[in-house]
């Protein structure tokens, strides 16, 4: 005898977990709607290609990755902008900017599975594509915010903001080829700040812009005002970078007044190589992991064959946001049992009748397929949340009767079927 | 310059399509909660011995199979009944039966595509475990039934069915071991009778029952009195099939008075290997393959290692489903469109709180980021169902005013920020 599970780091959600997978889905949905954003559903496969042209070094060693039977290289996508960007040149392209699209579907990563790590997961996001302006960065902030207000968690998330312009410039002003560029950016995000510079040592040889780019890399938390001091700061000149500071501080003007949580890190650097602007992610007090994140990707759409179209978006992490939301709003309709005490064919054709209306009135109605005295049942479909049972006697039935019991105060009455819609609000 | 496609066979969703998409999931999700099923989210990748134990011929041809870095040999589900069996067993089947599960999700086939064949769509169904009566049958092809009925199909659908206890309990009389009996069902399936038959030559050899099963193959549309006839063949006697033709009768009597059009057809059998008694398929007119399917399974969950559990259920095809749907609810808020003319931190914060509010109250809103003259931006947001204008100007922004726009009549006043919302309601 074979037993099966679920495959390593994947699993089931069923009932009450599933539900809130989709209040989660819900939620975002709703909100973004609200937006103006319209749905995009890609295929959960794809061209491998795709993910590799830009896919950063972490993508790359963790993705699920097979031939089909026609020898191509496919792949179960690691994240969705990819697609989403590839169906924008196909289809969307040519339509007034800028384009709001959202998405909400399961992810695939080959990667250890640990605690908030999984390699299946769900991700909801958006992109704005079409739209340089700082408008519409921050419409993507205050969409993540307000996702996140809408579930109760505004209070006790912050997002963390970086602008990866500053060091992409400064990588640019020395000639770092990208190859190399992503490598740094990649050891900068595992932390690995020494081996970084090390590298950087081979084409800067400047001790004193050395020490400014070591020290802008231990800034997790910069105020307003030390913005405006690192803009005059001698080095921010010579490296070209002021008007990528200046973006910071405005972005932190718009959100102080916008009353949105955030800290500006100048550490902060996302696993990700696409990105070219403004990156964010949304970290939680109680969880070491970001539940969220994006950023602005100018190039990414020319990169796969489009007409250049600057864009930003963010992806949020569904089961991590589930491991920090405590209040849920998950609504159940009135449930009635509707028990037949015979197996006549007659009263088969009476308790689905009877379902099918009482459904129509908006209850979940559920037939008794038990055979179980009534003593028994009723117990039973009262501990099981049922407020209301139908129950249909032989001889009730001749007469076209039900009995209705209300399972909660046990009062009952006997009425005819036709009437049972109207009865049953009279008891509650 | 690459440019890229979906994968063959795999498509995209966008907009209209996705939300098309959706109406068919929200129809399904708010009947069958109605009817007291919950929902189950398996993996969409599963161990590929989960679908090769009893998955039918045609599935093991017809899939996308891999192997994950750690060798293990993976599937990208043909179809959800074989997960949700392995869920239910591992979570389950220790609660008092039946259980109700329900899911949407996509499923893949390495098909060649055409018209109505895609390798990557979407099923939703259900399964109802633990219970073998007739009533389990009959509500599973009522809630099939009524999901037709909620997206205005139930006038041109046809559920055609069939108990498949027939031919097994036939072939189990001549000792055709189960292998055989698959392969022989298959052919039926694919159309191939005189070959089955010719199968059936080797084992049984007389010729009365060889006509007597021919004749069986070819009876599509079976009345009831034409099934109290055949009990009353010496075939039905000698075959022993007296039990299964009186399960037709008794479940045409109950879709008769249920008001659910269907047939009867003896030649017709389902792709799936693990059916072992009522099968069912709904068909549409104008298209020649069938839109759902279903039927009972009381011995899978067993060949899983679970307890003996009798269960029932079906798929819709989704993909297949919106080929025949004409009329779709698509519900759309009121659309605003808020246009600033003056790109200062001051008007991009009130844009963005205008609009949160306005979301509150249900409308959809979008912040203009184009820099077009009004002259220009007005038509256009008219011309894309845009119901309302707010217009931030410069002197206004000072006293906190803003110019409300119908863009339906062009009639338009000027307020108050704080009291938008109402004078909007006063427009409409």
């Amino acid at each position: 005898m074979t037993r099966f599970e679920p495959v390593r780091g994947m699993r089931d959600y069923i009932g009450i977990d599933a539900d809130k997978i989709r209040y989660i889905e819900f939620t975002f949905r709703d909100l973004v709607k609200k937006y103006g954003y319209v749905e995009i559903i890609p295929p959960i496969v794809e061209d491998f290609k795709l993910f590799a042209l830009k896919g950063g070094e972490e993508l790359r060693n963790t993705m699920y990755v097979f031939k089909d039977k026609a020898d191509r290289e496919l792949a179960l996508r690691p994240e969705l902008t990819p697609g989403v960007a590839r169906a924008y040149i196909q289809n969307l392209q040519s339509l007034p900017k800028p384009i709001r699209l959202f998405y909400f579907g399961t992810v695939y990563r080959y990667d250890e599975p640990q605690f908030g790590r999984y390699r299946e997961f769900r991700q909801a996001g958006v992109e704005l594509i079409g739209d340089s302006s700082i408008l519409a960065d921050i419409e993507i902030l205050d969409l993540l915010y307000n996702f996140y207000n809408k579930i109760n968690l505004s209070d006790s998330i912050v997002i963390k903001i970086n602008n990866i312009a500053i060091l992409r410039k400064i990588m640019n002003n020395y000639n770092i080829d990208e190859n190399l560029q992503e490598h740094i950016l990649h050891l900068i995000d595992k932390n690995k700040v020494n081996e970084a510079l090390g590298l950087l040592e081979n084409n800067i040889k400047d001790i004193n812009i050395l020490n400014f780019i070591n020290n802008l890399l231990t800034r997790k938390n910069v105020k307003i005002d030390d913005l405006r001091d690192l803009i005059n700061d001698e080095y921010s000149n010579k490296l070209n970078i002021k008007n990528e500071i200046e973006y910071l501080i405005k972005i932190s003007n718009l959100l102080l007044q916008l009353n949105i949580k955030f800290k500006v890190d100048l550490s902060f650097v996302r696993g990700l190589a696409y990105y070219t602007g403004l990156i964010f992610e949304v970290i939680h007090p109680s969880v070491s992991f970001s539940i969220a994140g994006g950023g602005r990707y100018d190039k990414l759409i020319e990169l796969y064959g489009g007409l250049p179209s600057p864009a930003v978006g963010f992806a949020i992490g569904v089961e991590r946001t589930l491991l920090v939301t405590n209040s849920f709003k998950l609504e159940e309709p009135m449930s009635i049992i509707i028990i037949s005490l015979s197996e006549s064919e007659d009263s088969i054709t009476h308790s689905v009748m009877l379902a099918r209306m009482l459904r129509d009135e908006g209850y979940k109605v559920v037939i008794n397929t038990k055979s179980q005295p009534l003593s028994k049942l009723l117990p039973y479909y009262a501990s099981q949340g049922f407020k209301i049972a139908i129950i249909l006697g032989k001889q009730e039935l001749e007469k076209k009767q039900v009995t209705i019991k209300n399972l909660t105060d046990k009062k009952q009455i006997t009425t005819q079927m036709e009437r049972v819609a109207d009865a049953i609000k009279q008891m509650l």
